[in-house]
């Protein structure tokens, strides 16, 4: 018997046919003598529906009563789906977050969970029920209903999973596991049977869609073994796990595409102390999230910075550039034409050659750099947008990822 | 200033719009200096949606996750009605059942307020804002969500009314007040300017669909005031409140025209005792309501039984008849083609001659009586369903209430 925790997303639960499929699975689960909490999203929709309602009562709504709305979603999915079950025998009860005993910071919309008691939950588990557990909600300390923002759900997984140290944490979605690359781009793209939490974290920032970067740095702060699997098969997914020995022996385990990035060159700013400080404090202070930042002397007594922003904060970031350019000088240009790939291995940290074979591949097809940034386990390199796919095809096949 | 709880119906707040009128009224009341807590429902349709959801599930859904599902169409207006405000300039904060401390025993889907721990509510009510309260719902002890039944919305304002001793209590509802007869059938019936508990208690009990019995009977029990009114307009509506002396004047509030009873003839019992008490606790047993009993002795030795039961409850009621008649002896006879027509005031107590004045004006126009039933202040026939419409505008006229 083990105990397992099981994360369902909005399209596994998107109508009343798929709220059965599911109840379908755990009754599977539970008739082999699993004990199981379940946490569920909002049917798929359900959350842009009421954010669609709200924001036609109020062009501004308040997070504290977006939070209340929100909430709901997530609740009628857990009464239906403890029901589903009911209907087909199974002992079932729903709770929401803060029944669940998930207490979490006062910050609306984007909360942190602080700590969770799960006396109740526990009780009713032992006494052999199903829980059904509200993911993306909690509760502040007054009371208040609070979420936490995207990704949520996962979170309250895992959460959930170190709380009641469950011996599994499975993370349903619709896909079924991480690859190693885009299987829509890189035909021959494969499934990984295993990834450590780092390569998870790099590919999850460098815009592989399968989880948000918090969920995996909470699993890898407790300690939760959890797997990316789907709902829609029985395919074994990918387990995400501490790094092990073995994983090293592996140069890299995966290439990622991050089409979302615009490049930002600031060119002929004062060559003195503080510059470039002054820069970046100003994007810092409008919450943009700055990468692969370069600097080169140029023409005498003036430099050019270079770094990526995300799309959606383009013009917050020459919004905020213009201003501080007004006191140091220089001009800003932006090019959205560019595209960011990656290469991710803990086995990197061992071995050197990585990036020389990355830029020599690349080298081969005619594509040029733009910038090139390496942390221990990733190097990234920006090229042109529409040299990306090609790009992550070539890095694929010249670190023999199609291969098992 | 004043302190106010008003409460808002499904319809009243039925869309965007509609809340968004809502919002205004709330600001135009809040702007002239009064503390102001609302109540409100599910917008009209919700919870039906969720209930065909539900059975889309489950064909027996649980009673405790219904009140977990349902309770969200009331957590939805709430915050769109909190946003709304926050759009108009009012500060204002929406609380769940659970939040505004409204705690009630243990019964899934028809709970019982027990206590309203209204702190943190008065709270935020004294710091200026106003109160957005989910009608309908409560918590109990564990955390369960439960809901408080049919009518539940006005109960949940009467008893939030009681507890934070609110000046003044509105029901805003689809009518725009009580009238002496249903204007659709009477059309001179007139809005009645007040109406006592005792006669607002009989003519909901009647079938005046204004307001469940219940909400009623906590608002006589605690003394709080309210007024049924209409959201759609600015007209004053009924003020229900303790007797007092000058209600006394008025021999007949209303009349009241109950179309959804059936009556039962269990005919050639045995004439012995215990016979009856038998059939009736066969009724009992099967939580079917019992109206208007009459007992005659027929031919030597049997008995006849007549009383009504409503239409809902006819198939249950045979049923029931059928097993003790085996017993018992005797057949069960059901007509339809009834309808239950009843005067109501009371200033009956203390006049005599109300009954024969009904039993004439009635006999004046060839109405002829089935079966007869009085309180101390109700006189209740059941005639023949087609006669009802008739019978209630010859009342209406007889005890003068066409004038004022």
């Amino acid at each position: 018997m083990a105990r397992i925790v099981q994360k369902y997303g909005g399209t596994s639960v998107g109508d009343v046919d798929r709220i059965k499929n599911v109840a379908a699975r755990i009754k599977a689960i539970r008739d082999a003598g699993h004990e199981l909490v379940v946490v569920v999203s909002a049917r798929a929709g359900v959350t842009n529906e009421l954010i669609a309602r709200a924001k036609a009562v109020c062009a501004m709504p308040s997070e504290r009563e977006m939070d209340q709305l929100l909430s709901i979603g997530e609740q009628e999915t857990i009464a239906l789906t403890a029901m589903a079950l009911h209907g087909i025998g199974v002992e079932a009860v729903s709770y929401t977050g803060a029944q669940a005993g998930i207490f979490t910071d006062k910050v609306h919309t984007k909360a942190k969970i602080k700590t969770i008691n799960a006396g109740p939950l526990e009780a009713d588990l032992r006494a052999g029920k199903v829980i059904i557990v509200a993911g993306f909600q909690g509760i502040d300390d007054d009371g208040h209903i609070t979420t936490l923002g995207r990704g949520g759900s996962d979170l309250t997984a895992i959460a959930l999973a170190a709380a009641i140290k469950a011996d599994k944490c499975e993370i349903y979605t619709d896909v079924d596991g991480v690859y190693t690359a885009d299987p829509r781009v890189v035909k021959d793209a494969r499934k990984l049977a295993e990834i450590s939490y780092d390569e998870m974290l790099e590919l999850a920032s460098l815009g592989s869609k399968v989880m948000q970067s918090r969920s995996v740095e909470f699993a890898a702060k407790y300690n939760v073994v959890f797997e990316v699997r789907s709902s829609f098969n029985n395919n074994p997914g990918t387990i995400v796990k501490q790094e092990v020995a073995y994983m090293e022996k592996v140069l890299v385990r995966g290439v990622a595409v991050d089409k979302d990035q615009a490049k930002v060159v600031v060119s002929n700013i004062a060559d003195k102390p503080g510059s470039a400080a002054k820069v970046f404090k100003a994007l810092a202070n409008a919450h943009i999230n700055v990468d692969m930042i370069v600097q080169n002397v140029g023409r005498q007594g003036v430099a050019n910075l270079t770094f990526t922003v995300p799309l959606t904060e383009k013009e917050k970031a020459v919004h905020a550039l213009e201003v501080v350019l007004k006191e140091v000088g220089g001009e800003v240009t932006l090019d959205e034409k560019i595209a960011k790939v990656s290469v991710v291995g803990v086995g990197m940290k061992t071995h050197s050659g990585v990036a020389a074979a990355l830029f020599e591949a690349l080298a081969k097809v005619g594509i040029n750099l733009e910038l090139i940034s390496t942390s221990e386990i990733k190097i990234s390199v920006v090229i042109a947008k529409d040299k990306a796919d090609e790009a992550a095809r070539v890095a694929h096949a010249a670190f023999g990822l199609d291969k098992l």
